[in-house]
């Protein structure tokens, strides 16, 4: 050891922290280095993450009448709920840092030649729709589109998405995406329930339906009491208890299996049973189409269309019907109308049929759709074109074919004379042999059981592939060749890989012969530059978070950092098949065993499932959970209470759940009304099964009274359900299982930062307490443990969307527990600045401990409409000329607008918010004064178009620089919506889902 | 081997190609599978480059008259210049393939932690500013802000670089940079001498200065016949023959030395000497100014301001000056002005200075700047602001004295004393000894002699690369430190790294005590969100290629593939430093090779250099390889024959490779005047060193004649450049280097892809003849064999802008030569498509064999603003608020507007084209008929924002909506201009060249 006293005496003068001496090994100096790192991070990413400076905050503070975030802190949040302990997790790391330890993680990835299949298959996305879409913030950080006028762009990306479903499915109306495959069969099996007007019966499932969308559908068919039968096909419909309600067959077998459908779904249709098809967009392109076929509904999987196999998931799944069945649809739907100027423009239509209006009596919980993904598909086809996609689907059913051919050349059995894309080959007792085999050259294959392989061909099968996989067969000793001395084998080949014509594999009477994508929008984007201008166009007419604040309460519409979003297009995270042995994917192991612990210790719970890939599925894991777990004590409980002020799909989950709503009334300052809960538990005790709550509730109130109500209903026997949809109001301050939760689920894509893709992806993990640990959902992998599970599994892949919970993790790591607790007081401190500064204009509906919000505020029009006549939504509407996206209107109270601002914005977007509602507020002063009647009011017609306020002839009786530029700010940069107000109403009235035909384009 | 009789009687009914048996090695099996892959591409790249889809091609060919693409080209190209050889390049690849090959070849790049220093630093971009610029299409597919009003975002992006620089460098007026800092410090000396009044004497260059810009600069010097000296400066400055003209000093030396430079400026002034500091933007955060020191300019590489190393380029250089020397500052200068409406608004200012107009009197060629790459550094710098900058800074400095520290300590002679980042050790002998234990630890070291090994800090320094560094000091046993058993050192260590205040290296007197970025831009994006919202907010303002055909004249607007962009992020690329270890950039010797050899290819050249990084450095390295090879044969040719129509840069590169210039004239038809460039030989004949055509000429025209050219010249002596700017009308077609010429540069950011990045980057590589290859541009490197090289460098890093190449590479590689050349025949197509639909409306200017122009044509509007004194400015106003770009305005004849559409535009976007200029020929017509007067047409009020058309107040004669929507189209979504017609001789009299004080935005 050298002596190190002048360093010290240094340093010491400096202040900088002494290390002590270490001894570097030059045999291992990598370790060595990394140990003694002590530099600080040069950049702390909180800072900017989070959008006040230092002295913005203390001004902000200075205006709700704090001096300091303690201080308010300590006011706003009620000492009874705060936790005692920090955040025990890492310490935050600088950007760099975090990449490369996502980097690491990645590595411990494999990236092999996916050819599984069973749903799953490796795709091309474009370049230029990969940065340009999935890479590109003016796409991922947009929000649902509930406010058509600012989302007329990815409206039509979506509509789209449902003309590309319906003609690939030959059927009347598609809804704009769904989870995954899995929850589609199920979401069709209720529908087919409904269609039945709910009729006591059998649902018939096909044997050949993939593995996972029988172990969903099964479970969710059990948790609503409606049997079903899983049978084999091949001899027709088997007979069943009661009335045959519907079947589900797959067109594409989980065996690889093409059939003729035509009989069994002639014979379903003699016995009164509707018709679902699973099917699959690519090889609709040359076989018949379920609406040929006489079905009634088709789902499955657009992922194939560009999206990234990302370990499972997000992928945007589809469901079209027939006429007939469009309002019992599930889901997003993109209708067209017109807008206040007669323009044609899209819109989010029949939105009565959505959870949040039919609550319990709802069929569906879905919410989250996954939007992005669904865009990412449509564009693929729309670059692709119908030529471009046939093309595909010869390619790849040539491979198959050169599969199949050389198979049977060398002595292996191939099952199946008709498939598309999938060769099922037999060989008793060797499946392990040939897909270890294959994996040693590069390729997963896959082993349904013992003694069959299955090889799926897809866009990036290559005639390499084809041989290896004969390699394989050989060299597990499955066929008649013989290695020479050097282990080689001889064996000729010839692709059938690019092969049109006649296919013994797919006979006549299997094939399409009917055209589809014939809209110009299909065609006129196929040039690289096109296509780019086209989602340039798109995503110019929509505000993101590119662009403005959206200040949306209850959705924390906060930063998407481009660090935490990098990885999700790394091939070591987008190119892993769900299925994919464990030992190809340590790295997704650890990243999401790491998140889940992160989040058990965030939201004091024992237990997190990363599976339910949207917040809906969560909550039904959830109360799948709390039902199981009272069966398991022998106790049959079904009532649960849901207070008044829930989020719909509160009640729709607890319906799907099979669980019966009582609701609990709200007390006049919002929260839940004690009194109420104590004579429903007195009514219902013994069956209350849970509540379900929302903290902060949703009214953006930190209830005082929120462990009251948790020691109420566990007195009763009932568990608590605590929604985790404002969870960015406790990082770090308390936790929801430390408050009395039993469980809650939480939305990565609120507080941990997955942007929300124009509505989607979500994903929505559940966490439980101790004793429900063992009720989190189950494997849903064929060759899972879905068997041995307590519960059923509520996602198609074990890991639900892996692919994005990089995102979350990155946020996690890169935030720290110092900088995530900052994000929550910022929050709120956000809030309260907001409902300080604009409560002279607008009353604050709701407020907590010492008039204080949470992390939103409720903006109360509703004295104002009553004067006035001016509506929220004209508020709403008219916000967007001043360039916001409006706040959340008539949630959680009808008449009212919610605004959340979220820690990510800076106090000057915070000022122009300010500055644009009190604008506004004016203008409504200016209607009560009688200078313009309501109904030709600026919040009336508003929002306005460039068009319409560059017009030769001007009507209106205020002018166009009060309608274009009522502040001068706007002057710098405008966000010019691209329709006016659109007429909703017509547009339900006369539904039209698809692309409008050229004609319309004439108008 | 088995029998396939079936298989080939399967394939052959359906005609795939038979491919012969093989036998597989298990062993080896990855090549040869990959040996056998036949399975054509699933995508042909070039159907998304080019734009026209097949049944486009044929109704575009039916409108200019010819019935195949054969016939029009036939009739086109004159078949005397036609090559009879096909390219000889590797078939066309897809998307995919050339991906992963790109992935093959950054795998043989190595990269090591950079702690050479020597002009180039390792540097973090920000993540979100990677993203959103870097990677963004409507940042990177800009062309240079000559039509400023289509251009405000990256104008204000490029006035912040401005203002950085300037209150970094403490000096008046910065430009908006320059190549690269060799060239930077070149463009010092001329600029000096300028500034001397072109006195004879001698300019002297501190040896501190990086051996790169030594090499260049004394190259440029010596072409122009300027005499310098390199010279010690430690015991002040030498004597000098004749006047001392200018001193150029280092701030941050090579050797990591920082002296107080105020003697030796003094001393300077003195002997009436102007004097140039080359400085470091980071070390100005912290040490005196060039301002404050008395330097008359700075100069210096933005590089280290968040630009990856890129393997040496692309990078932003810059240039300050005090002020009276502005009007001699070569490179683009913004400066600020007033549109029609007395709006704030930016423009490029000064631009009498440019090349285009000084032509031979010129003494800068600079045209291309590195637009891009200061964008991306001046947003770095928003995002950091000054304290953010200053404790990178800091950090910088305490890692270096870490390492001075600790080295000292541990018994290693520490040369100076006082430095900034970068630390000079004595180790007699042992250097190559030290740097290669270095790299063992994962460090590169920088070793300048036998003797000295230097290690620089920069932004990713940590501790452990300190304790790396020592350790491979201890290894090479120049420590008094010994191993103990195991080969492992014992030392103790203490970080000095986050030390603040005073430090012995960097004494009072050599500090900084003056404020910087004080301006609001640097304060007020400090949150990612507000980042990324001032990105999009800047880029929306700007028509890019995203948005709109931009049908640049000589500027080849083409497809910037996304594709072809993916490979320059990754670090393979971009975190090499241009003087790695050989050893550790084999994939870029690979990539660069390749390419080189394709180009050689594609012009009929027998050599390529891609180290000149824009045009200008190409033609100038050209014309020394010309003056070069006639003295090597002992003739003293100095005049180079230009024709009248030749880009400007041709002169200014002439004079400054010390030749003169002699214009040959043009004749009516465009052509070279055959007569009069006879006349020029016979009175010139033995001085003539070259004529300097363009071909396709400046016209846009194939010129029959230009084998007569190529003769005439030979046949004096003389030898042929040919300008490859229009070689995207030859390739495939023709090559400069069987046409005639000797020499030519290319520009790779045309022809090849490279996107213009809003002004650069460029890749200008210099193409030569068998006898020429000798006389290619020399090795920069400091070690490197600069010296026995004939010619000197041109650009500070061996390959140039080595950073981008994989663009081309990318381009080359995905077209095939089928592709590139189908390529070139859709762009003559394209041209002459819009000539055959314009001249109607506006006659053609001049044209070729059979009526046809090549791949651009000029619209002549003379005549027209004679009768209506509409002029071509007007029209290319106007052509903004129909949504286009202007095409290129007064070049190269004035008065008129060339169209160059490219082969990546679509017919549908021609036709757009079409119908706006037809439509803006009916306005002109209105003028004619007297319906408005000019100077109150909307001609001239073009182009109008939107502000202008939603005024309360209209007092125009025609009405607001022909004024923002002249054609339906636009009503689908139009681009606004955010300001109208800009004053730009105001500008140019009211010099402001950094950002206005906040109190101007309130205006």
């Amino acid at each position: 050891m050298t002596d190190l006293s002048s360093l010290h005496d240094a340093v010491a003068r400096t202040g900088a922290p002494a290390v002590p001496p270490v001894a570097l090994s030059a045999d291992d100096t990598a370790v060595a280095l990394t140990a003694v790192e002590h530099t600080p991070a040069a950049e702390v990413f909180a800072d900017r993450h989070i959008g006040p400076r230092g002295e913005e905050t203390l001004r902000m503070l200075a205006t709700v009448g704090y001096d300091s975030m303690d201080a308010l802190v300590d006011a706003a949040v009620p000492a009874s709920i705060r936790t005692g302990r920090e955040l025990d997790l890492p310490e935050a790391r600088s950007e760099e840092d975090v990449l490369a330890a996502l980097r690491g993680i990645a590595d411990r990835n494999q990236v092999l030649t996916s050819m599984i299949g069973q749903g799953y298959y490796d795709t091309v996305t474009p370049a230029v729709i990969r940065r340009n879409v999935l890479e590109s913030p003016a796409w991922y950080t947009a929000y649902t589109p509930y406010q058509p006028e600012i989302s007329q762009g990815r409206l039509e990306a979506l509509l789209n998405f449902q003309t590309m479903v319906t003609d690939l499915t030959g059927l009347d109306i598609a809804n704009a995406s769904l989870l995954d495959e899995a929850t589609a069969v199920a979401e069709a099996v209720a529908l087919m329930w409904r269609g039945q007007k709910n009729k006591p019966g059998t649902v018939v499932l096909d044997a050949e339906l993939f593995g996972q969308s029988l172990a969903v559908t099964v479970g969710r068919a059990e948790a609503i009491g409606l049997p079903v039968v899983v049978a084999d096909l091949t001899d027709g419909l088997p007979e069943v208890e009661g009335t045959l309600l519907g079947v589900v067959v797959q067109q594409v077998g989980a065996s690889g299996l093409v059939r003729d459908l035509g009989p069994v779904v002639a014979q379903a249709k003699e016995r009164g049973a509707l018709v679902t098809v699973a099917s699959d967009l690519l090889a609709l392109t040359v076989v018949r189409t379920p609406g040929e076929l006489g079905a009634d509904i088709a789902v499955g999987s657009a992922q194939r269309f560009g999206v990234p196999l990302f370990g499972g998931g997000p992928h945007a799944a589809f469901m079209a019907v027939r006429n007939g069945l469009e309002r019992s649809l599930p889901g997003r739907l993109v209708g067209v109308s017109v807008d206040a100027d007669g323009a044609r423009a899209y819109r989010l239509a029949l939105q009565t049929r959505e959870q949040h209006i039919r609550r319990e009596k709802a069929t569906s919980n879905i919410c989250t759709a996954q939007a992005l993904l669904a865009i990412v598909a449509s564009m693929y086809a729309v670059y692709h074109g119908p030529d471009g996609l046939r093309a595909i689907a010869r390619r790849v059913h040539g491979h198959a074919r050169s599969v199949a051919m050389v198979l049977t050349e060398v002595g292996v059995t191939v099952e199946h004379a008709t498939f598309f894309d999938t060769v099922r080959a037999v060989v008793p007792g060797k499946a392990a042999e040939v897909v270890r085999a294959a994996a040693g050259l590069g390729v997963n294959l896959w082993a349904p059981d013992a003694d069959h392989v299955q090889v799926a061909c897809d866009e990036r099968t290559r005639t390499d592939h084809v041989l290896a996989v004969v390699l394989a067969f050989a060299q597990a000793g499955t066929t008649r060749l013989e290695a020479d001395e050097d282990g080689d084998f001889a064996f000729g080949f010839v692709g059938a890989s690019d092969v049109d014509g006649p296919s013994e594999a797919l006979p006549e009477a299997l094939r399409r012969s009917t055209p589809f994508l014939q809209h110009p929008v299909f065609h006129l984007h196929r040039s690289e530059t096109a296509m780019l201008r086209y989602l340039r166009r798109l995503s110019d007419k929509d505000l993101a978070l590119d662009r403005t604040m959206i200040p949306l309460g209850s959705c924390t519409m906060k930063l998407n950092a481009t660090v935490e979003m990098e990885a999700i297009s790394w091939p070591e995270f987008a190119a892993i098949h769900p299925y994919a042995p464990a030992d190809q994917t340590q790295g997704y192991a650890e990243l999401v065993t790491e998140l889940q612990d992160w989040l058990a210790e965030i939201t004091g719970y024992a237990a997190v499932s990363v599976q339910p890939n949207g917040g809906s599925q969560g909550e039904f894991a959830g109360l799948l959970a709390i039902h199981a777990y009272h069966r398991s004590r022998g106790e049959e409980r079904d009532i649960c209470l849901i207070p008044a002020s829930a989020h719909g799909t509160n009640a729709a989950s607890a319906a799907l759940a099979g669980l019966r709503v009582v609701v609990v009334a709200t007390a006049p300052d919002g929260s839940i009304d004690l009194d109420d809960l104590r004579a429903k538990l007195d009514q219902h005790g013994p069956q209350v099964a849970a509540i379900m709550i929302t903290y902060p509730s949703t009214h953006g109130v930190y209830e005082e009274g929120v462990r009251t109500v948790c020691d109420l209903v566990h007195d009763a026997g009932g568990q608590v359900y605590i929604d985790g949809a404002n969870l960015n109001a406790l990082v770090g301050l308390a936790r929801p299982g430390e408050i009395g939760g039993d469980v809650s689920h939480l939305n990565l894509h609120k507080t941990f930062c997955i942007p929300h893709g124009g509505g989607g992806p979500g994903v929505g993990p559940v966490a439980v307490a101790e004793h429900l640990a063992p009720f989190l959902p189950g494997d849903p992998t064929p060759t899972g443990d879905a068997t041995t599970s307590a519960v059923a599994p509520v996602s198609a892949a074990p890991w639900g969307s892996a692919g994005i919970l990089p995102i979350s993790w990155a946020y996690v790591a890169l935030m720290g527990p110092d900088g995530l607790r900052a994000a929550t007081e910022t929050a709120v401190l956000a809030a309260n600045y907001l409902a300080t500064r604009l409560a002279p204009h607008f009353p604050i509906l709701y407020t907590g401990p010492n008039g204080l919000v949470a992390h939103e505020c409720i903006l109360d029009l509703r004295d104002l409409t009553k004067e006035t006549g001016v509506t929220a939504e004209d508020v709403a509407k008219r916000l967007m000329d001043y360039g916001f996206h409006a706040p959340t209107l008539s949630f959680p109270v009808a008449g009212t607008l919610m605004v959340e601002p979220t820690e990510s914005e800076d106090l000057g977007e915070l000022d122009r918010f300010v500055d644009a509602l009190v604008a506004v507020r004016a203008e409504i002063d200016a209607v009560a004064a009688g200078r313009w009647a309501v109904e030709d009011s600026p919040l009336r017609h508003a929002p306005h178009t460039a068009a319409s306020v560059a017009t030769d002839v001007w009507d209106k009786p205020y002018g166009r620089e009060l309608a274009a530029f009522p502040v001068a700010s706007l002057r710098e940069g405008k966000y010019w919506p691209p329709v006016r107000r659109i007429d909703g109403a017509r547009g339900d009235r006369n539904l039209i889902c698809s692309c409008p035909p050229v004609e319309a384009f004439a108008e």
